[in-house]
């Protein structure tokens, strides 16, 4: 931390709170102290907006899960090295929302995609980029879906089956049983507010805050 | 070629007549009577042509080459999956506009992209799948370039320098050394007409036609 900024990302299934909770982290962390960077993928520079574009295409029915891991891990050397880089070596925080955790949990345990090949790549397209810290934001999955549906209507990944986000949930829990130092779990509640999911977020990262 | 079709794909530098001499070696391979489909890719799929549209785009001056090889390799997985193994299966003859040696030789050789990951991640991408015999149409570089400079505006890729040319050409001719049997040279002067052009490539698939 003393020679390059510090790199934490955000991970969760659909509809668990992140876009708030990303926010809310921004502002406790500068408040903190923290010179901060908030960014999201797939998106965050030009060539990733329009991959964005293609992903969450509800048009795209026949896309394989082949293709949409190689369209992220595009959209995240892109932003490795446009954005999170640079920002890292001028020592300021970046928070990210979604990194290669996410196409682990997605297209390796949701989409059948080999996971070893996954987090390969994941270090091959971002010249071995890994967040210092990542928060799972987890929510119980039947209250996310209905958070998700409320938004109005789906998206391509929000479309796919119920038994597809249980695989995702499951690809999360066996990231926070590999990794429990760097990928922290957040156990949330369908019943908890928005201030109450804030303090368990800064108690996660209890020692960075 | 008993159980399962012929993979053919056509390669060469901006402007060497590629689209051109593809209908024409359809027409050609159709008479000698093969089943024969063509193709193209970045493109041939719902996906792919999305990912072509961002790939030509000359508002993404600033993609790098990593994420262009990525972006390459989704469209070509999916091109893979959904059009070419089917077809080989039904022992159809897959005539191909491009394939994995345009990443080696334009993001390998032009972009600087290690070209041993460009390889491997092109057999990853696609599960194995190789051209049977590809063709190298390998007109002198200033005539192509003007060639393709008189279609009208320029898109992304037919903007890179001259010395970016030079170093795919070069990346071609590391192809020919290396797999003489499979990536066949078709040496063209400017001047030779279409039928001449057509001519060569017919001699240099003799064993196929």
């Amino acid at each position: 931390m003393s020679s390059k900024g510090f790199f934490i990302t955000l991970e969760g299934n659909e509809g668990c709170g992140k876009s708030t909770q990303l926010r809310l982290l921004r502002d406790d962390l500068r408040r903190a102290g923290h010179n901060v960077l908030v960014t999201r993928e797939p998106g965050g520079t030009r060539a990733g907006d329009a991959i964005r574009a293609v992903l969450l295409d509800r048009k795209q029915a026949r896309m394989n899960a082949t293709c949409e891991t190689l369209l992220y891990m595009a959209s995240r050397a892109q932003l490795a090295a446009e954005v999170i880089r640079p920002a890292l070596k001028a020592r300021r925080t970046v928070l990210c929302d979604r990194w290669v955790d996410a196409t682990y949990a997605y297209q390796g345990f949701g989409g059948g995609v080999d996971r070893a090949w996954i987090r390969r790549l994941g270090l091959e397209a971002t010249g071995g980029l890994e967040p210092d810290i990542t928060l799972w934001l987890d929510l119980p999955l039947e209250a996310g879906l209905r958070r998700a549906a409320g938004r109005g209507p789906k998206d391509r990944v929000e479309s796919k089956t119920l038994a597809y986000h249980r695989r995702v949930r499951r690809g999360y829990e066996d990231l926070a049983r590999r990794q429990p130092r760097r990928f922290r779990r957040v156990r949330l509640n369908a019943s908890d507010s928005i201030e109450a999911v804030r303090a368990k977020v800064r108690e996660a990262l209890s020692d960075v805050l």
